[in-house]
Parts: C-alpha cells; sequence; structure tokens
C-alpha cells in the first residue's frame, strides 16, 4: 500500500544495516529470527505465528531471505523486504520444514556461529522441532539484547506511528466515557465503543490504515474487569460487570497504526467521588506527574521509579503499591525498558515509555492513569491529551 | 465461579497425578512450567503472558507451587489450584525475580535434573534474563511432548466446553452472514455480529460463562480479509474490503469458553455463484467429506492427508492445493496433532479435530469450510452444525 504514513523502505534498509553491522563486529556467519515483532521490524512482513515455524535470515553478506510455509508465499512475497523467500511444504510435513530450513542455512554460508533470537522455533500451537544448534551443528548465541535496544530508540516515521495510535485510542475512549452508564454492562460499552471508532477510523483512514498486530485488528476501549472493587486488581481478566454508581473503572485504550501502539488509561468514577475516592485519585495524579516531570534524556530508568517511590513512601501508600511507574512501547504493547528499580538503562531522545504509577486498595478500588510519553532532546513530551482531573473523568449516575 | 460447566477440580486432580507419574518414571526432581496453556491445563490459572514472568512448579512429592508478581497474588489465590503461590515484586526489578525463584525452586528439591517446557521464561515483551539451566546449574529436560500428548485426548468436561463454543460461534456466524451485503465493509460486518452475539451470550450464559483465553475476550466472526481475490491468500490480515457482488467470501467464527475453543468456516458467495466458482465449491465439499469420513480411532493421521489428497490429485486440483487437512483444537485454536502426510500420531476417541482442506485459485478466490469433529469410540462427530450447502450459503447480491 502506498502511504507516507507507513515506516519507509529506506528505514527497513537502515534497520538491516545495523543489524549486519552487529553481526560483522561479532564474528558471526548470519543471523536467524524467529520472533515476529522482530521479523516486521527489519523486514515489514506482519504475520501472526502459528505452529507453522516462520524465519527471517541474513547472512555476512547482507543477503535476506524469509523462510515460510508454502501457505504464505504469496503474503511474503508481497510484503517482505528480503532477497528471497523460501519455502517449505507444511508443518508438520514430509520432510519436515527444519529438514528443508537445514540446506537453506548453509546455502546463505550461515553455519558455525549464527546469532539467534531463540535456539529454535519456539514450541507453540503443537510445534515441535529440533533446537537450530541441534540442526545446524552450531554455536547458537542469543543476540535478543541487541535488538530490543535497537528498537527501543524510535525514528521519526515511529513517532509519527505511535501518535496517529494515540487519536484513535483517543476517540475510543470518549466512547467508552460515554456509553458507560448505571445498568449498562462493561462489554457493551466497551465493545459500542470499540466498534464505533473502529468505523470512524477506517471511514477517516482506512485506505491509508493498517493494524500490522497480532495483538488487535483496530481500535479497542475497555475495562478488563478493572471495575468497582475488581479494579484493585489490575490485570483482572473481563467479566462482565455491570456498572453501578460509586464504582471507580479503570479503563485503557489503544490502536495499532502500521504495528504501532500507544496507551491511554484513566481512573474515572460514577457518581460524586467520596471525599476516600478523591484524596486517593489527588494522590495517584501527583505520582503520574512526578513520574511524567522526571522524564529526561540522560536520566537512568531505575531513578524515574525511585522518585516515584519517594512519593508513596512520604504519603504512606507504599501498602497501595503493586507495580514499578511504566514500560517503554512501540511494536510490543510493552517494551523495555520499564521504568523500574531494577532497570540501569539510561534514557535517551526517541524513546516512548507509558507512565502509569497506581493505587490499589482492597475496598476501594484502584485509581491509574497512564498517558504515552515521547523522550525529546529537551525533556519530554505526553502525547496523549485525554483529561485527567476528576471532574472531566466523573460519570453521570 | 460455581457453575458446573467448567472443568471440575478433581479433573485438575487427574491431570496434575499424570504429570507426577510421568516426572517420576523419569527420574525428574520436579517440573516447571512457563507456558499460560500448560499452566491452565495444570491449576486453572488463565493469564496473559508478559514481560513479567509466571511459572508453575511440581515437586516430587507433588506439591504444586505458582510464582507470580506481587501484582497477580489475590488473582492467582483465588484461582489457581496449587498448593502455594511464590512471588516476587517486580520485573526487571531488584532483585531480578530470577534471582528470587532460584531459593523457591530449591526449598522444593527441584534441582539436577528438571523436566520444563523451555529453558527458562520466554524473552517476550521487553522480558530478559537467565536460562533454567544457567539459574539452577541444573540438567533441564523438554517435557511438552508429554504434555501435548496428554492435552490431545479431551475429557467429557472438555468436550462439553468445546461444544459449547459451537453453539455461540454458530450464532456469530448466523449474524455475519445476516449483515454482509454488497457495498457493507467486511469491519462493519464482523464487528457488528462478532458484538451483537456477545451481548447475547452474556444475556444467556453471562453468570456462568468465563473466556479464560488470551486469543479473545468473547465469541468472534470475521474475514480476516479473505475475500473475492484475496480469499486465495488464506492467512492474509483484514483489509477492510467492501463487498461486491460476485465474491468469493471464507469466513470464521469462534468463541472461547472456559479456555476451550471450536472452529466454523464457511465459503460464502454474493449473488448466483458462476459454474466455476459452483465446481470449485462442489469439490471442496467433496474434499471435506473425505476427511470427516476417514476420520476415526486407530487411523493414523498422515493416512487422512493421504487419502484427500488423492482426490485432489484425481481431479487435477493438486495446483490449487495449500495446506494439509486440519488440526486439533482445544485450548489453543490450532494445536496437535495435525491431519498431515508427517504426523503419524494414531487417532483416539477423545481427540478433536476440525476438517477444512481448502481451494485456492489466484484468479477465482479461495473455497473452505472447516468444521469441529470429536473422535468417538465408534468413529466421529460433526459438532458443528451449519449448512453446508452453497443454497444456504448464497448471500443475495
Amino acid at each position: 500500500m502506498q502511504t507516507s504514513i507507513r515506516i519507509p523502505q529506506t528505514e527497513y534498509e537502515t534497520r538491516v544495516k545495523r543489524l549486519l553491522e552487529y553481526l560483522t563486529s561479532e564474528n558471526l556467519s548470519g543471523v536467524v529470527l524467529f520472533d515476529n515483532f522482530y521479523i516486521l521490524y527489519y523486514t515489514g512482513f506482519a504475520f501472526i505465528p502459528t505452529e507453522r515455524p516462520i524465519a527471517f535470515m541474513i547472512n555476512s553478506s547482507g543477503e535476506c531471505s524469509l523462510f515460510v510455509p508454502y501457505l504464505e508465499i504469496e503474503h511474503a512475497r508481497a510484503n517482505a523486504l528480503v532477497h528471497k523467500v523460501d519455502h517449505y511444504e507444511e508443518y508438520p510435513g514430509h520432510p519436515h520444514p527444519m529438514e528443508v530450513f537445514k540446506p537453506t542455512l548453509l546455502d546463505l554460508g550461515i553455519k558455525g556461529r549464527i546469532g539467534a533470537d531463540n535456539d529454535g522455533y519456539p514450541w507453540i500451537l503443537g510445534y515441535r522441532g529440533p533446537s537450530l544448534s541441534e540442526l545446524a551443528g552450531a554455536d547458537v548465541i542469543c543476540i535478543s539484547g541487541f535488538i530490543e535496544d535497537q528498537m527501543m530508540i524510535k525514528s521519526p516515521a515511529e513517532l509519527t506511528l505511535i501518535r496517529e495510535s494515540v487519536k484513535w485510542g483517543h476517540l475510543a475512549h470518549v466512547l467508552l466515557q460515554r456509553y458507560t452508564k448505571v445498568g449498562v454492562s462493561e462489554t457493551e460499552a466497551s465493545q459500542r465503543a470499540s466498534f464505533e471508532a473502529n468505523i470512524i477510523m477506517l471511514d477517516t483512514i482506512g485506505p491509508i490504515y493498517q493494524a500490522q498486530s497480532p495483538f488487535s485488528d483496530g481500535v479497542g476501549a475497555g475495562y478488563r474487569g478493572q471495575i468497582g472493587r475488581n479494579a484493585a486488581i489490575p490485570h483482572a481478566l473481563a467479566n462482565n460487570i455491570t456498572f453501578q454508581r460509586g464504582d471507580i473503572l479503570v479503563s485503557g485504550a489503544s490502536a495499532p497504526v502500521w504495528g504501532y501502539n500507544s496507551e491511554l488509561e484513566r481512573t474515572m468514577v460514577i457518581g460524586k467521588a467520596t471525599d476516600k475516592q478523591k484524596q486517593m485519585f489527588d494522590h495517584m495524579v501527583a505520582l503520574q506527574d512526578i513520574g511524567i516531570r522526571s522524564l529526561a534524556p540522560g536520566v537512568c530508568c531505575a531513578e524515574v521509579d525511585r522518585q516515584v517511590r519517594a512519593y508513596y513512601e512520604k504519603n504512606d501508600l507504599m501498602q497501595f503499591w503493586k507495580h514499578h511507574v511504566g514500560h517503554a512501547i512501540g511494536m510490543r504493547y510493552h517494551e523495555g525498558p520499564f521504568l523500574d528499580l531494577g532497570d540501569q538503562t539510561k534514557i535517551k531522545a526517541g524513546m516512548v515509555f507509558t507512565v502509569e504509577p497506581g493505587i490499589y486498595l482492597p475496598d476501594l478500588g484502584g485509581f491509574r492513569h497512564s498517558d504515552t510519553v515521547i523522550i525529546t532532546e529537551e525533556g519530554q513530551e505526553v502525547i496523549t491529551y485525554y483529561p485527567r482531573d476528576l471532574d472531566s473523568l466523573t460519570i453521570p449516575g
């Protein structure tokens, strides 16, 4: 699809060039990648991983190849920026895909010392097969760390897609808030908001849009069961609760745009907040303010968590703490680095983080906003723009 | 939640007992599992895997333990059938979760020779950490094959859930067919059908329903881009095509019910089918008939693929072949064994397969029905009951 909002071909070439430089510096004969995000990052080829293995290969001359099932040939040829597409007939197949893969590797001169993201295709959805080291009789070096580091710094094109994602997440959340009413079920509110936001998004940018995401085909907003007292369990699974006056709600909205995601979460209340609810809401906003303000190039990720934790401690809130301040976001809805005591990564311009410290009280519920923040040369820019104040987030009830 | 339709506690106990027998027979000091489906299978604890590791452990005395982030403690304690829940503070954390995991393993006496599904928590969503063999200085034996074999044979309780899934997939597909019209977009038809089917499903079985699935929160029906000429690319990603007269459509519908899935796919045509379309449709139904009739206890999976391929060959259709006959289905929407030349598994009562041979013509489109079939002592039972004939699948246009 011709569109200026997707990642340009030159950028894929730059990404692969850096991988090749790394490969050379590490004296690797080549690199084999199985992870669908890594393959999308280097080739532009989006797919949902199944029991049928797919692999990307690059050798020390920079030749790039994709290995796919017969089923995926047209799709791969049409979309993957590689020099060639090799294939096997089927999985488990006769011969097994890995028996076909072995000579393909050797043809590329990939042997001896090989970089990879995993020692063989992972055993998902019924796949069984040999490890890469068994198969190739090779020394397999994990290079995921290098790739993760490369993916951390977003290019202007990537930031444009994340900003586009923010818009549609925003719309879905506006609709979610509108449809959330006493007596309505969370499923009805979330699915209606997501459905309408999708139709509107496709009516608006459909001809230049693709999701390219294994997580979702389009925009979505919902509650994931974080309603009322359940809001105290941050990752509770959806349960179709009916909204009641007094409920504290923690919502979420996002939209994959050409593979990239943003994150927007809000704490809302149905009916006038009680004093205790208001107090916890205000603490949560204060915590998030500290997190956002402390983000800047050169700051250590752990330091952000330390500064936020200092507020929890000073205000006797650690009993309501459940998780770190936030995480990076991009092709995955969570990725490294993490705004966490244990992450010593130095923050750089081009990184994108969620900032989302939470407060969780067993009897009252959970309080968490999440905003998406880009690190700039000067400091930081919050690119989500949904209201954060309690008045705007109070639903009549 | 109290309901007779979920897997009973005694069945989890039986599953764990078999795992313990295997552990003993293989002289393992214990087993460590990271895969979310395996953990759900043995403990009833459903979660979406993230960068925060979760692990299930069982030692040679049969003591079962779950290792979770602090964030998941309540959720785990409320849902997991284990003797205890251990936790770490956060990922990446300080200390790293695996530093906390190590003494937990040793406390259970899991060391030396350990069974596992993966040598360490997989590096997903930014997770980085040591392998299990590095961490425990242990010999890690992959036992996924045993678990996959155990999961292949479904119990009566599992079959009940798969049958329940069929009903709601059916409803979603009825609505999908109803909303598919010339000029409507696939997104509108699929999301409207899925939304309404979900509301109806929850109005009907909401109080006894949970999805327990990382794939989907509820019932869904759609096209995944398999429309018109695109139908020839079986796993094309959704593209929001607008329906036109003459389109050949390949649809899909399913619903996760307490973790279990079914599969229903249909080939539909908008307007009267052309002779060529009708000819290919009839071939496809004939292929599926052969696949279904050949399923019986004692038959080798490969033999089913051979019998179906014989029809392709006899009718000069191999040029339009793209994939094997089908796959098992259960907690995963694809799982082993596979109805494939390369799968020597002997079919047994209690297995559940999809039967879905396809015909794909570059200029005409794709033709594929998929039905869900239970293997019985006597033979097989097709548990999906959506019409398969062209008249019923012709959409006015």
